[in-house]
């Protein structure tokens, strides 16, 4: 048994309702993977100085005999230091960190054919591996401590969190129709087929493989897989437990796409395949129409969307995802990145206050998606996203020691009248000092314990240049929503 | 005569027109205050590793006997680094960092009136100092190397940025109708007509003071301050050579209210006073309609336009400033922050890439607002927002050595497949290594070397009670466009 002891340090505590609160002077007792207690901090010294207004005395008192002592634990100073939930980054592509920069100005359509479905040509199972440990580095020194993936090679990306000391959900992704890589066929319909059966077979190879590793079905999307494959995925799901992690209504455009083609919306189509049923995770969704809430809503237990919203005003996609709606549904919203060849960043801070900024600018209400609200989102409600409710995104004793440790000191964040205010507002990723996940301190005084940071760049950077080839002129898929 | 050389660096060019690109090992040469060369590094080690497509062969060989030797130099090492012209920061009210995240989820009204106008009953000189030190602090050390504020106390800001060694335009702010500080009667007219000529007073006593201030005129607002004395702004500007910059039509409410009260737009009181043609900077502008367009085209020339979307999601203003109508009408746009009482930050990096995708969601174009233009409207653009074309935003020979030396090294960034992307869309403020302005080392391996950041954070920590004190019950304005 390991424990670890984080002593005197401010904590966020984000209530399931109302308002979030920093907690001053707090210790945070981890046994192995888990809190097992928060109690106040017993030094006199430790709440000598005045409280700003937005701390609050810590709720309880500290219990002597408790069996909390600080012999034999591993201790990390927090003194100056605000504890958050670590970061869950709700839907990300890691590996497209190797294509970072390098499809830029684009409207959707010609951002996947012009570019990402002809880079994708070139993914082979080591260039995956290198991406993935990559992003990791960069999301676990940004505070986040668990990422939900959706990508080709999903073994590749599993192994890269593994030895990172991430944790992730991955979804083995699949087109039922999809073009060769070197050439513009379309495959047959057993190919497809055999495609999403790989995805799955993937899937089941993830479960059980690690503790910090669970597993989801990937189709890729409403526009690019069959009914008769969402049907499947579904049946699957719900026979072997896995949750759906899919692309649908990303925009309106689609929403009226599918409104022609196949008479309902992407929700309704998710509805009637039984992906809603089985239990799903939509990324985007900025296509949800008001008629799409009532259906959602009778799932709502099981549903969650992923809202990445940088990604929607660089490609212009028109629409942000209604978080409104979906909240007042009782659908579990959580916020993303996206890949970052389009989002540029894995940077989970950046996501949540683009996801604060446009939902005020979309409901034309300062007032809304407040601080506390927000907060809640990035926790409580990416946690659901990530299928591990319960398990990580708040800190309270029973739940996973996932922590980020974050220094606001800093001239961009004092002075500190409110460090809520902070943490969506002008906290910097380079604010995060320590990370831990399952209780192990994965990043130290800013740097990575797990992985050599320096080797993990040297590899990314000796083969970038061979995912963004577009010589061999085929594509992986076409867009045509 | 000080001598300072940066050896071997990748150097940001950004025309005037077309593409931007980043040519890689460079030597740039400094002579006290200015750029006085610009030549390819030497060295045969410089050039030795493969150039990545976005970045280009030096446009000129080195010219031997030039009298540019290392010899008497300081040598700043830019190996891995790139150069960028210092940001400016074109409209800012700097103090305000004072009440950082102790107004939030409010509306424009309520931020008004409820919150900044009270709190600034409590405004005093040495407050004002104070923040405006932390302040100039929060900027060097991100990058930026000038600023254009808008605020009272305008002398002790000038304080601030001397001490600091940033570059300043500054514009004592009035109205014309205030309340005063500690009751709700509005004061006379004569009072207010003193107010304006106070703060013409103080703008005259920042001329000349030091190398690195300017200072302009700054009536509060078109909703704040009466047609007389924007007149009068107009004469002295016009008479002494002054640049006027104030707040007009920063929403679209205020443009309709304009046009109710006095039958023309925001814009169109600028033009009937004069302001428009003495030289103008306007904060904002989100109200700018398309017939202002042909008004604002015929003083193109003195006119610039500062936008800070962050601020105008985050208030729910409706719009945000319509950029490629002005662009087009040969208005310059720059970048700013407003000030961190709203944006939270002074940070230019995330102004400008909110520009950028704010621009790219407006217009419903990706292709619109590309790299290029906003690395311009962010070099360019805001140098003449600071009333500083041909001396500021610019790497070149003859220009202001205000530079910043940025670290692309770090994970978020890599691989590096366009620098120029890197800039806009994953750049952090903390990537920031080294600083120059004026030719002067202000930050050196991420610290200032001008003042003790520690006192300066103190300093603030203070006093920041005493700013965000509601007990007055005053007000010094109050909203009602």
């Amino acid at each position: 048994m390991s424990r670890l002891l984080i002593r005197n340090v401010s904590v966020l505590v984000v209530p399931e309702q109302g308002e979030c609160r920093v907690d001053e002077a707090q210790d945070i007792h981890i046994q192995d993977d888990r809190i097992v207690a928060i109690t106040w901090t017993s030094s006199p010294s430790a709440s000598a100085s005045a409280s700003p207004s937005a701390f609050r005395a810590p709720s309880s008192a500290p219990v002597p005999g408790t069996g909390f002592v600080y012999e034999g634990s591993e201790v990390v100073d927090g003194r100056g230091l605000l504890a958050v939930p670590g970061l869950v980054n709700a839907h990300t592509h890691s590996p497209m960190v190797m294509m970072r920069g390098a499809a830029e100005d684009l409207a959707i359509e010609d951002w996947f054919n012009q570019r990402i479905w002809p880079m994708e040509v070139n993914l082979t199972p080591e260039r995956v591996r290198v991406g993935a440990r990559l992003a990791c580095a960069e999301m676990l020194l940004g505070g986040v401590t668990t990422f939900v993936d959706h990508y080709f090679h999903a073994d590749q990306i599993a192994a890269a969190a593994i030895e990172s000391g991430i944790r992730a959900d991955l979804a083995p992704t699949f087109f039922s129709t999809s073009t060769s890589s070197t050439s513009s066929s379309t495959s047959s319909t057993s190919s497809a087929t055999s495609a999403s059966a790989e995805a799955f077979e993937v899937a089941r190879g993830l479960r059980g493989l690690h503790p910090r590793v669970t597993a989801s079905l990937g189709p890729h999307a409403t526009y690019t897989v069959s009914e008769g494959d969402l049907l499947r995925t579904a049946e699957v799901a719900r026979a072997e437990g896995f949750r759906i992690h899919l692309h649908a209504a990303e925009t309106d455009e689609q929403t009226r796409a599918s409104l022609e083609k196949s008479g309902v919306t992407p929700i309704g189509v998710l509805e009637r395949t039984g992906v809603l049923d089985a239990g799903v995770l939509v990324a985007h969704g900025c296509g949800i129409r008001p008629e799409d809430l009532p259906i959602l809503e009778r799932y709502a237990g099981r549903t969650a969307v992923a809202s990445c919203p940088k990604v929607y005003l660089k490609l212009a996609m028109g629409e942000v995802t209604p978080v409104k709606g979906l909240v007042s549904a009782g659908v579990s919203v959580g916020v993303g990145t996206d890949g970052a060849a389009v989002h540029n960043t894995l940077d989970v801070w950046e996501a949540i206050r683009m996801v604060a900024l446009t939902q005020k600018q979309r409901e034309n209400d300062a007032e809304w998606m407040t601080l506390s609200d927000t907060l809640r989102l990035a926790t409580r409600g990416s946690a659901a996203a990530a299928g591990l409710t319960g398990r990580v995104g708040v800190l309270e004793p029973g739940y996973q020691a996932d922590i980020a440790l974050v220094d606001l000191s800093a001239p961009h964040n004092q002075p500190l009248h409110d460090p809520r205010a902070a943490l969506v507002y002008s906290v910097r990723a380079a604010d995060v000092v320590t990370v831990l996940v399952a209780g192990q301190v994965v990043v130290r005084d800013r740097q990575l314990t797990t992985m050599d940071l320096q080797e993990v760049l040297a590899d990314a950077r000796s083969l970038a240049h061979t995912l963004v080839d577009l010589s061999s002129g085929g594509a992986i898929q076409h867009y045509e929503p």
